[in-house]
């Protein structure tokens, strides 16, 4: 079995960095890698809201690598303040991403898909195909709720024709109608309720 | 017609840094982008002997942007001192290498391809494929010389699957038996004639 690596998005995680990594480690995984999804902090109120949904565990939470494994995979972030704490102490081998570089830096060549999509979870949804691999039911759920989330159902200026395809087959695939599973959720994430309570 | 960009490789170009900036742009062409290749120094022996064998026009050499043009791509290379002079006044929209990342940064999300191959051409060899592009025979075949400049035949321990499999497809396109024109683009590019009669 190849060497382990852990698959992660950014701290102070969001919909996107968690579902992505989970999407993308299960697709690498099928793609012969050996990785495990992590995420680098506990779920704000609207991916706890999509995970409760959806049945979906979450991912194990870490706080620094701590001599764990050699290398990682980036995913919905690059910028090594956004990252792990000790991420100096590893080799980044693949980094999917749709933000800007900066303060990325590496001794090594490596897989990097960059894209100015709407939502990474796009992305990945584009690699799926490209490599064939069918997308499982709860993987889509989440993949779906990334691109809402990222692009405020569709309607964020950075929403482009891919973040719409993306969106309407990851629904499908998951059998939710995004209109009104999409509104639910980003009401949860705003925690109207509980605001209006503590007021 | 979309806003001008040029294509271009690394400072003090080798067969794959022009060969690359030609063949992508020719493939961004193809799907709606308006480039033009250009590269950042004249020919090296090697790039010489290829380009004349197979009668390619060497592309315009420029030393800087001044003002040129807004937006640039950049293949087989990142790193700002490896680029062209003035890069910092130009937005990089998109880039296609095999090489490390550092001294890099955008302010915007772009386009980035990397992957740990022998030859970038390889690379772009596989976006003309998911394109479905068609590769033009001279395109095929300074495409075919990058990667046996840049594996040395298929020698060199950068060497993967994927390049052995881009030179064969390229060589049958180009309809040059790589092997036999390989050692002789080699040699031509070690100049061992000149040297002997120089000393
Ligand atoms: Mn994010
Ligand atoms: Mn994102
Ligand atoms: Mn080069
Ligand atoms: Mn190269």
């Amino acid at each position: 079995m190849p060497e382990k690596e852990l698959v992660f998005g950014h701290k102070n995680p969001d919909t996107d960095a968690v579902s992505a990594a989970i999407a993308y480690s299960y697709l690498q995984n099928k793609l012969g890698y050996n990785t495990e999804a992590v995420a680098l902090g506990e779920p704000n109120l609207e991916t706890k809201f999509v995970y409760d949904h959806f049945d979906v565990k979450f991912p194990r939470v870490i706080s620094a690598i701590d001599g764990e494994v050699k290398k990682v995979m980036l995913v919905d972030h690059n910028e090594r303040q956004q990252s792990v704490s000790d991420i100096d102490t590893v080799e980044v081998t693949h980094v999917v991403d749709h933000h800007r570089i900066a303060n990325f830096e590496t001794d090594l060549p490596l897989y990097y898909r960059a894209e100015p999509l709407g939502c990474v979870s796009t992305i990945v949804w584009k690699m799926y195909n490209e490599s064939e691999v069918e997308i499982p039911e709860k993987i889509a759920a989440i993949m779906a709720s990334s691109i809402i989330s990222d692009t405020l159902l569709l309607k964020s200026p950075t929403t482009t024709d891919e973040d719409r395809d993306a969106l309407k087959d990851l629904s499908k695939i998951a059998g939710i109608d995004y209109e009104t599973y999409g509104l639910e959720m980003l009401k949860a994430g705003t925690n109207l309720d509980s605001k209006s309570t503590q007021e």
